[in-house]
Order: structure tokens, then sequence, then C-alpha cells
């Protein structure tokens, strides 16, 4: 089903963006108020204008293009970010605001004509990887994360976010929830690549989400006596790295032990020399689960265990929440309906659900561990859908992140419908 | 026995150090060709120069100054170094260049008129905090560091040596083994902080040391797969920070079981990003035992166990040796020579192996598990002793290292008596 002129205009867009950030030694840099992400920004820009689109940037760094006037209310708004973890794959994020503007190409190249604005957006700081609160931009549009926390975060260089804002010439007066703008927002809509194999046994390209699961990050400091790695006997040691290593190794089998996820994939050490005992160790931990239960219960067992061996170092814990989303459900009867309908188009091609005709069964539903703009958005009252493309190797956050053309191709095809139903 | 005016002039050359790299959150950050360590260097040859005293920088950094004609030969040369780890405390290495220098002025005081030319030294990067080998101006000047490996080493920044020299303005022509240089050594002497509690039981403020526990420092380099924290089930992990975590717990198991040393103080972690599994995990071993079979053995022990988990983890692993050093034994005369006629003289005031009024007894002997640029000279062919300042904690690479001005003192006592007998 896929034309060549559909897959020349998904390259010549997608191939803008492959240059901006790519880092030296694989994958991509593109965390928020860099020079890499700035260049997104401006490609960003550029691509609304050249559609006659108005652009906005709203106080929290999140960026808006607008077909149809936004002030007319009950917006249908797609997008996603663009920004990436370090070293991050290609997709994450990118592909949902380069198919927002196929799109809205492919409405108008049907002559379709919205009865509602429709907007894209770019959302700001999705993956925290500079400051460290995941859905920065969204989090401090919708008030859920509190100003005053959000202006005072800093980078591991110690730049705050108003003054990386600053830095790149972005109006800091206006940080903060923005009411008026999120009541403007009728449906929001966000394509992303899929990040686990859910899609792959389905035979599927594109799948309806139906939630996210409750998921954080917290921030164990164990701290110790820094000493000298040679002459301080074993016995008199208190070393915070033997607690972190433990830990570490705890939360991975009390995820296994939970069905659930959990990852320590961020250290600072202090003062990180070889020949140096730490005085402190610093792990950041990644938590999933299926439900809040068991991500609550798994958490409390492994604290138990690394309160335990702190214990027996003779350290010191302290475990901070640093951001905990409780699990979302995207609007119930809108998944339901862009499943059955986006199916029947036969839009997934060679779908397993339906014939390679064009299918009719529904696109399969999905719940996924990942955090999105769109839980956030969600999480404050605006009816709220995805789509996952898949990704045959599951692998995301990661240079290797892959999918192919066509299953972009049924991306687009997916998301103009579902715009088209819903406009 | 100690007099006002020896604790004046004790204090006045310490306090000139004291603020030279002091951390704003604790203890030294003296690292090689950085600011602070510059301005250790204009200290040494302001002293030197206040002395009558000829100063050179050799072509490895290290810094030299001359009572006598060091072209005369049979040279008896003391000091130690000025750098720190990171976050260091103030008298591992500064004690031993502030005391050569108080011995010298003591001699003088003394009107002893030495028969062989008296140097103090400087060696450059001790710690190795910056390039990442210990020792490096002293195992350069010997040719224990091939100079073509050392040119090119590279600090955290990615920054090389010689480009670290040029920018701090020293000249990198001349780096690499100089061997005029060193067979002009007739006896080196170096005093230090001991970085242990060994002298702690006996009683006395001074040791003489017989020689240093063979150790180095291994990179452990774990690989595995990123990935997204949040959607990949535990189940398809490939988690180089498992792999390390357990490695850091061994390794402490295996020291104890050796009675040994071995410690993971340092790592670094790609792309160290909360919600990202890393793709690679380094972490580098410090290790030391009391013999080289030991040491031996306990490596053999713990990568075979790295390699298990590794295995199981479906990562990989490489291990490089950074610097391996084996066991140095001091010159055994010289060092029972010191000890006894150090012990007669009384020069450890209330030492246990005397009387409160000027034992008889010789000071103690002990092994150290710390490198030195003593160890490197003993190596190289140079007679060379070493004396130990007593630690009360045994605390060291920290900012709470501490000893007190009266073993402080009868170290520049020690010192002056060495050098006097040795002169």
């Amino acid at each position: 089903m896929t034309t060549v002129d559909e897959r020349d205009a998904f390259r010549t867009l997608w191939e803008q963006l492959l240059p901006i950030g790519a880092a030296p030694d694989g994958g991509y840099l593109r965390h928020g108020y860099t020079d890499a992400e700035l260049a997104c920004r401006s490609w960003f820009t550029d691509q609304a204008k050249s559609r006659g689109m108005a652009v906005e940037t709203d106080g929290n760094g999140n960026l808006w293009a607008w077909w149809g006037d936004p002030d007319a209310g009950d917006a249908l708004v797609t997008g996603s970010h663009l920004d990436s973890v370090p070293q991050g794959g290609a997709y994450d994020g990118p592909l949902g605001v380069v198919s927002a503007f196929l799109a809205v190409d492919a409405l108008r190249a049907a002559r379709i004509t919205p009865s509602r604005p429709i907007g894209v957006v770019a959302f700001c700081e999705e993956e925290g990887s500079r400051f460290g609160v995941a859905c920065l931009g969204s989090r401090l549009l919708t008030g859920a994360l509190p100003v005053e926390r959000g202006a005072a975060l800093t980078d591991p260089a110690g730049t705050t976010l108003v003054d990386a804002m600053a830095a790149a010439g972005a109006d800091t007066s206006r940080l903060g929830p923005d009411p008026a703008r999120l009541s403007r927002i009728g449906h929001y809509v966000e394509l992303h690549i899929e990040q686990g194999k859910g899609l792959v046994d389905t035979g599927a390209p594109v799948g309806v989400g139906t939630g996210i699961w409750p998921h954080g990050r917290w921030r164990f400091d164990f701290t110790g006596t820094a000493d000298h790695a040679g002459t301080t006997a074993m016995a008199d040691r208190h070393d915070p790295m033997l607690s972190y290593a433990m830990t570490a190794l705890a939360a991975n089998k009390q995820a296994r032990l939970h069905d659930a996820r959990a990852t320590f994939g961020r250290i600072a050490v202090r003062p990180n020399g070889t020949n140096a005992i730490p005085s402190a160790v610093t792990g950041w931990l990644d938590a999933r689960a299926a439900d809040a239960t068991t991500l609550e219960s798994m958490l409390i067992e492994l604290e138990r265990q690394a309160r335990d061996r702190v214990g027996r170092d003779g350290t010191a814990l302290t475990v901070t929440a640093e951001s905990v989303t409780p699990p979302i459900r995207f609007d119930d009867a809108l998944a339901r309906r862009l499943s059955t309908s986006l199916g029947a188009a036969g839009i997934a091609g060679s779908g397993a659900a339906g014939s390679a005709q064009g299918g009719t069964g529904p696109l399969p539903l999905l719940a996924t561990g990942a955090g999105h703009d769109a839980g956030i958005l969600s999480d404050a009252g605006v009816p709220t859908a995805m789509l996952f493309v898949r990704n045959p190797t599951g692998v995301s956050h990661s240079p290797a992140e892959a999918t192919d053309d066509v299953d972009c191709l049924a991306g687009v095809r997916a998301l103009t419908a579902a715009l088209r139903e819903l406009a």
C-alpha cells in the first residue's frame, strides 16, 4: 500500500533531522536547550512555516504549530518530542513529530477541511535527560510539576532550568501552569515508536495504546567514609560502593519476582578515583509495574534489603522520590474506537488482524512501561490516544533503536486516519 | 622536644600551601597541570629561591631544587609530591616536600656542610588522578612508563598529557627517560604521612619503610545492550551494570579471603541515563597484597567470578592492566641503619621503642600498601628509604586525613637526622 510519493515525503523530512545532534560515537545527544535541541526546534519552525502554520512557543518551552485558529478551542493536537536520552535512537520522539506534519499534508492532499483547529506539538525535555524530570514541558504546562520546583532543577553542570532557558534566549517569565492553553485542547493523539516487542508477535505494524504503567525515579544516596584504597584494611571500611552494588543486584531480582521492571542505569561516585574508597555513591532507580500495588511492594522490599546491607557496611542511605507517576489509562472509548476504525480501514497493511488486502479486524491494544507526554495530558483530563509503531527488536534508548520505512508509513496513515476521524 | 621556633617554621610553610586547591566541598583538588597544581609549583620555586637553591624542571614535569652542584653526582635527594587525589587530604605528598625544605634549614642552622649535593624534589602527578597512571613523573623519568604511552595518556576531558603540559607552558620536547639525571642520585629519602594505622599501636610518631606491596590498577570493561529501562522485559536484558555490581561485591569478598585489598572506587557508565539500561560500564579495580602470589591468586579468582556472571548476564568483559607494580623492597641495610640510628637519637620523642627522654630502641619498620615515587626510584636501582609519620585515624585520600603538628615535627627531625647521617 506504500506509494513512492509517500516514501519520498517521509524520507525528505526524516533525513533533515538525522544529522542534528548525531553523537560521534553513535546515537543522539539532543538534551533540552542544547545546540542540537535548538536546531531541532528551528527545523520544527521551518516545517510549520512552510505549511503556513502559525508557530507558538509556550512559557514552558513547548512548540505549537497551528492549522486553524487555536482560540476557537476544542483543538485536535498531535505530536511528540524532539529531545533524546544520551546516545538515544533516532525514532524516539521525532517519529511522532514528523508523522504529525505528514498527516497534516495528507489531510490537505485529500482536501479535508477540519471542523476543529489542528495543532502539531513538540514537547520540551520529555526524556528528562538534562534536568532529571521526565516530561518536563508537559508537567510544567499542566502543573503536575510545581513551577518553583521546575525552575530550580539543575543539570549535571549545576545550571538551573531557568538559566538554561535564558541562555537559549527563551522567555522565562511565563514558566509554569497554563490552564488556558490546556483547555484549548479537545483531543491529543501521540504517535510513538514502540519501545518493546509487544507488536512483534501480533504481526501488526501499528497498535493503539491503552495506558501507561505506574513508574518513577528514585534517587538512592549511599554515603560512607572516603579512604585510601591501598592502605585501609577491609575490616575498617565503610564503602558505599558495596551498598550500591548489592542494591543494584537486588533491584534486578525484585523486578523478576514482581514481574515488573527495575533498573539502575545512572550512577554518580564521589570522588570517583581509582585509589580512593568512595565517600558517596548515588544510584538512580527507574522502576515500573503493571499496577501501583505491585510497584509499591517491590520498592518496599528493595529498600528493606538496601537498608539491611547499609547496616552491615556501616554506610548510610537516603531514598528520594524524584518523580513518581501513577498508572494512566488513556480514554478507553477513544482507544477502542481507533482500534476498530483504523483496523477496518486496512491501514495496517499486512496486519495479522486483517488480510493482506486491508484487514477488518481491530488494531492491537497495548499498555506500555514507558512514560509519555500523552500520559501527563491524559492525567490532566485531556482525552488522549497513542499509536505505537512496531519495533522489530524492541530496542530503545539506544543507537540500535530501529524500525523500517514501511512501518513508519503505516504509522503516518494510521495517524492521518485518526485525525480524519476526529477532525 | 618540640621548640616554639620549630613549630612556627612548620606552620609558616604549611599554611602557605593550605589554601591552594582547597575544594569548596572539602579536601583538595590539585591534579597535574591544573591551576592549583601550578600554584603549588610556584610555591616550590619561591621556597627554593628564598634558600638560594637552584631550581630545575625536568622533561617530565618534576621539580628539583639544589643545595650544591648536582653535576657533582652522588646526590642525596629528598621530597615527595604536591598533587592530590580528588577531594584528597592536605598531608599526602606536601608533608614530604615541606619537611624536606625544613630539613635543609635545620642542617644549615646546625652549620652542617654536606659532602654531597642535596636536592629537594616534587614529583609530578604522583596520584595519577588526572591521567590515570600513578607516579607518572617518576615513571617517565626512569622509563618505567614508555614515553610513547605516557605522551598519549588522556584525562577525562580527552586532553593528552602533552597537550596539558603545553597548555601550562611546559617544554614537552624532553618528555621521557632521563638516565643522566637519574644517575646523579646517590640516595633518595621520602617522608610521607602514613596511610594506615600501622604506627598507631607502636606508639612511635615515625617509622621506616621496608617496602611496598605489589599493587596495580585493572580496568574492567563490561559491555551489554543499551535499551529502555521501562519497556525491556527483565529476561530480554543484557545489563552490564549487573555484571559490574556482582564483580564489585566479589572483589571485596576476595580481598577479605586473601587478607589483601581490592576496591572499585571509580566507575564510568554509558550512557548513564536514569531510564536507559547501560550499554557499557567500566570499573577500575585497585588491588594490592603482601606478596605477588597472593595478588595474582586473588585476581584470577575475581576474574573467574566476573566472567561467570558475564556469561549469565549475556554481557562481555575485557580486563586491562593499566599499571601493575611488582613488590618493592627498599634498601634493607639502609632501612635498618636509619631505624637504629634515628631511634637511638631519640628523634621519635615519646616513641614506644624508647623512653620519653629519647629512646635507644629502633624506630618501627613497616611495609605499605600505597605506591610512592620512592618505589619507582628503588625499582630503578636508586638506594631508597622512606619515613612514615603517624596517622592517628589511618584515613587518607579523604578530606578527613589528619595528623598533629607534634608528629609532623618529629618527622622533620627524623628526616634531618637521616640527611645528616647520609650527607
